[in-house]
């Protein structure tokens, strides 16, 4: 939840002269999405949403992530397209900030999840993956294996606080998932980051995929264990295999899953697992009093991995 | 910039039911207002705002609240209408809170005031005073005079961690003020909170007025003071005579201001400093950790405090 900048009316005003989207009617802030500034921008022409980059995303990346919603949105998945402006280009600054205008997507996030709402997941995960078989730019995922040492590093000293023997298990754990951490498996173009409020449904049909602002290059079965982690635990914590399964089943009808990837998947799951426990744990660690965002809570993510760490094969998912 | 409850699938799909309005295809948490949730519903039949009412406002106070917008909309004042479901209520439970669903007001409010805003808004103000003038509920401002007291109390033990000496100098005002507060004043309903986020423009028109859950019973003469320290005063905190004088006489084309509200606007505007600076510095004391919303500075407030201890007149106002 997040409006970090807020935009005055000539800003706005000389910033929407760069497109042809007629007279503002209504420009909102939504508080959704924790890392950037959204807002919700009404026009005579139709309904759009503003995005401005805050600290955390790297300008540099950010022609890669536009590129890639332009390009799958040509292959018929459905997600934001980047609005060019009369120039021909979509990105430029706004209150000395990266911002874009994006088209505006129907469809509301699953605030309980379904089994069939798994399923539709998997469905569409797995068109993503193909649609961004030839989409030309690479970026390395920055919160893969090689980057969860220094995000441990920086909470070691504290991790104790917030769970007593935290920073030994997750050091034992970190050092088992850089020793095992597959080579070489299918990969491409992965979200990395399909939680809930990033996959819109209308009347049961997945709708359309949001926030594309961690996806890189990296192994497809990593953005199936982050969606086995993200989609498949109920609120009590239990393991749904029902959804994985359908989730799983899904994807497969549409891109099959090789041996090798469903042998790998406990294991990625434990580094997906690790991997927003880490970045969570570095939130609260280092949340700044007066801000605006409520940090999660890391430890959702230490029981999730100590599920996965009992899997012994795909079996677990639902899967043989 | 507030989303306090979740609203699941289901509970919306429940509430939605009372209404006819097709099917929704939109729904999001909007980060303006801080005292309520607020989302923007968009469904097959048109644009919404629905408001789910946290703590802060008092069961009690919605009849008056939702039935002065009702009433105001109805005489010509742009402002949001409660939607009635089929059962003939505007106000139903959702989570567990009052919540309500209203039209959806076109406009922007003005991050940067021009003086033409302030004209527009004292013309839209009076003729607000003048239409509430029929309304038959009744409702008591109780962040008036006699409710500053015991917000005082609540904060004078922490108020010179603020600032050095503020306890004692907030209690000299206010015993000033209890003492030479007027007994009587032409009155009616007001607004009572009438900063710039709740009045919107379209095209340098004012578009319509939101927020109406401080409305009370009170001295027509309170609101503009209220407006004399919310649109009046320029960021480096002078004070914008130019501005004062557009509003106050684009007011009086309306509705004529008498002699004795005249006379005691620098009183009303030194209490209305006050009651801004008295709520701002409790929000601030009593911060929870981890709160959505970041406390407003209440030393704003004193600097404007100061500047009408210092006034005369009226003439202070751009008016004689």
């Amino acid at each position: 939840m997040a409006v970090y900048t807020e935009v005055s009316d000539e800003e706005l005003q000389a910033f929407l002269r760069h497109y042809d989207l007629g007279e503002v009617t209504s420009f909102k802030g939504i508080a959704e999405g924790v890392e950037n500034s959204n807002y919700l921008l009404r026009t005579t022409k139709g309904s759009y949403i503003m995005t401005l980059y805050e600290k955390r995303v790297r300008p540099e990346d950010l022609p890669y992530f536009l590129g890639l919603m332009d390009h799958l949105a040509g292959r018929g998945i459905r997600c934001p397209t980047p609005l060019r402006g009369r120039d021909g280009d979509a990105l430029r600054l706004l209150c000395g900030r990266p911002a874009v205008i994006v088209s505006f997507l129907d469809g509301l996030w699953p605030r309980r999840i379904l089994p069939e709402h798994c399923q539709k997941l998997g469905q569409a995960m797995a068109e993503m993956h193909l649609a961004g078989a030839d989409f030309a730019l690479n970026r390395e995922n920055n919160l893969s294996v090689t980057g969860w040492r220094p995000l441990f590093e920086a909470c070691a000293p504290s991790a104790d606080q917030v769970q007593e023997g935290l920073a030994d298990q997750l050091s034992e754990e970190l050092t088992h998932l850089e020793k095992a951490w597959p080579e070489d498996l299918p990969g491409g173009v992965i979200h990395a980051d399909l939680f809930p409020d990033n996959v819109f449904f209308l009347a049961n049909e997945l709708s359309g995929l949001i926030d594309f602002y961690f996806a890189c290059n990296d192994f497809f079965a990593y953005d199936l264990a982050v969606c086995l982690n993200a989609w498949c635990f109920e609120p009590d914590r239990a393991f749904n295999i029902t959804k994985a399964r359908l989730m799983l089943q899904a994807y497969r009808r549409v891109r099959p899953i090789s041996d090798q990837e469903l042998e790998a998947l406990p294991l990625l799951a434990r580094g997906s697992a690790l991997r927003f426990l880490l970045t969570r744990l570095y939130d609260l660690l280092n949340h700044p009093t007066g801000a605006l965002v409520d940090p999660k809570d890391p430890l959702e993510y230490w029981h999730k991995l100590r599920f996965h760490q009992a899997v012994r094969g795909p079996g677990a998912y639902g899967l043989d």
